[in-house]
């Protein structure tokens, strides 16, 4: 796909006459998977800020599998005539708020726009790290990192020198887990990912130590093969088969943060780990999270996580299409796999 | 049964003779039940005590379901000609050991004999609760009240005001879990229990909120109708379908302390808790622990219970026994069910 930026029409800032913002809006519901012409870039005017809110200009958005797509069939698509949502990165232009000023760098849930009115406890201040890219805070600084750093450090505990275990590696946080436990020492990152391919990845690019592609009655075995001392975390990415392998290769005392689940394994009659009450003797602790609980640690993440991304020894991929006109091409590139890592449009 | 004791021959101390102790011994390995024949009383003489070793005289011990019993098919018995062990509380008589000095009770795992030498770091000395007889060391403060009480405060984190499960209460932990869970402020404790008789007693005798029999396939179901705002901490000593019915039933941020599982649930082919991604989204903590690792809480279990104790806050049964010459009999009358609590016998 190439991307070219025509000329903008947004005024920024709310002086010299009315707001206006650019938004995608989804046009009509698409039977399967969407097309561009679905979707309409529609300007509307905005109220300019009231007390406690913020003006933004975004910087940039990351585009996810949302519905509508065939993935995730159980959950409702975006509205018809109102903008999609999704992860952004944007700049503060006026503030009503006495916390955040202009010139802020703020990350919020109302992408798909060029700029916004928000409450300002509904956006995320950050302190940018010198040298990195807006669209790393959507990336290899974003929420899955998040997700990936307190999920082993806070959920799990992880200490310099244990072997960690990371189900679903090739995803989005696997690999990021994968990597921050190297880079804290682990003694020996082991993942799983859907196919040979992308296991071999995970050793090749992103320094893993063994991976495996998943194979229905086999990873407990090949867990045990690349791990014949057991392991002292699980990072899990998919539950079932994988959960039940973790606790068997688990050693005492050993940690399991439940992060996700595929979705085989997220309905009520999917079979559960049949041998928990292993748990009981090996003083195992299995704990679910949700990285909306643990914002606070987000400058804690950009500071460690994103002076390893500045040093290069942080592995991610971006794929970036520029202009805000082109969202709903890079969305539906997204659901037909086009990308490499993280889509971004740049707005 | 009625027991009587007859004159001892136990010579206390090493002064003025050999140091004999009386012991009982498996005579023969019984085929199945044991009886009281199958035991013999030995007099044998101990070596003094060397350097870090004390001598105990035992006061009391605690009969425990062990084998030969069909209870545990897949333990080994007790060796044939050498004394049978079990949980004991015994005096300091003489001490070649720094810490340890003549008079302090003591908390250790060679009952079946009146005296005994040890290893100073292989007994537990126990602070002693004024107005509590040393057989509540072996019941109403022993392990299994440790049990209860770590499980709930240090692995569960009970706080004051949360609704408590405890699943298989009828046990010996179960109904002291129970009982600690409502004085530390819980707002609801409900108990599951093998019989209807027996969950009709968690209400009446222990003080239990609410109690359901077991029924196959019906426990998620009742627990709903006990709790139908949920649960926030579960007290788990069956596993299995009662794991299941507590992680349906927790509210966000709940937790699970994993004692115990029922032999049918510990098995590799039991199936696991098929709802166990729902512990992603509620955030719950689910931890398996054993009391062993935290016998550095006695001291504030003994404190804090002991004080019930005295109180008489705490209900607690005990079938006593006079004389270790019946140790044997009290132990078949134990597998056989004929006590009622803990079944003690005094040394």
């Amino acid at each position: 796909m190439v991307f070219t930026r025509p000329e903008s029409v947004t005024t920024w800032g709310s002086l010299g006459g009315p707001l206006l913002a650019r938004e995608i809006h989804l046009a009509a519901l698409p039977a399967g998977l969407p097309e561009p012409g679905d979707f309409a870039v529609v300007t509307v005017e905005l109220a300019p800020p009231g007390p406690g809110q913020v003006l933004i200009r975004n910087l940039c958005m990351a585009v996810e599998p949302y519905p509508p797509s065939p993935a995730h069939p159980g959950a409702p698509p975006f509205p018809v005539g109102q903008p999609l949502d999704g992860p952004a990165v944007g700049e503060v232009v006026e503030s009503m708020d006495d916390e955040l000023r202009p010139g802020d760098l703020v990350l919020h849930g109302y992408g798909w726009r060029d700029q916004v009115v928000l409450d300002a406890r509904s956006v995320l201040r950050i302190d940018p790290v010198p040298g990195v890219d807006p669209s790393a805070y959507l990336g290899a600084l974003g929420m899955s990192t998040l997700a990936a750093y307190v999920g082993l450090l806070d959920i799990a505990g992880l200490r310099p020198g244990e072997v960690v275990f990371v189900s679903g590696a090739a995803g989005e946080i696997g690999v990021m887990a994968g990597q921050i436990a190297r880079l804290k020492g682990a003694a020996r990152v082991i993942g799983t990912a859907g196919s040979q391919a992308r296991a071999d990845q995970l050793t090749r690019r992103f320094g893993f130590d063994a991976a495996f592609a998943d194979a229905e009655g086999e990873v407990a075995e090949r867990l045990a093969a690349a791990a014949p001392d057991g392991i002292d975390v699980c990072f899990d990415n998919v539950g079932g088969e994988h959960l039940e392998a973790a606790i068997a290769a688990l050693r005492p005392h050993g940690r399991v943060a439940l992060c996700g689940v595929a979705p085989q394994n997220a309905t009520e009659t999917a079979p559960g780990p049949r041998n928990l009450a292993l748990a009981i003797g090996k003083r195992l602790t299995l704990r679910g999270f949700s990285v909306y609980d643990h914002l606070w640690r987000m400058p804690d993440m950009l500071a460690e996580v994103g002076a390893w991304v500045r040093e290069g020894r942080i592995v991610f991929q971006e794929t970036v299409v520029h202009g805000l006109e082109f969202a709903p091409a890079a969305y539906v590139g997204l659901l037909r796999g086009e990308n490499t890592g993280k889509m971004i449009v740049r707005i």
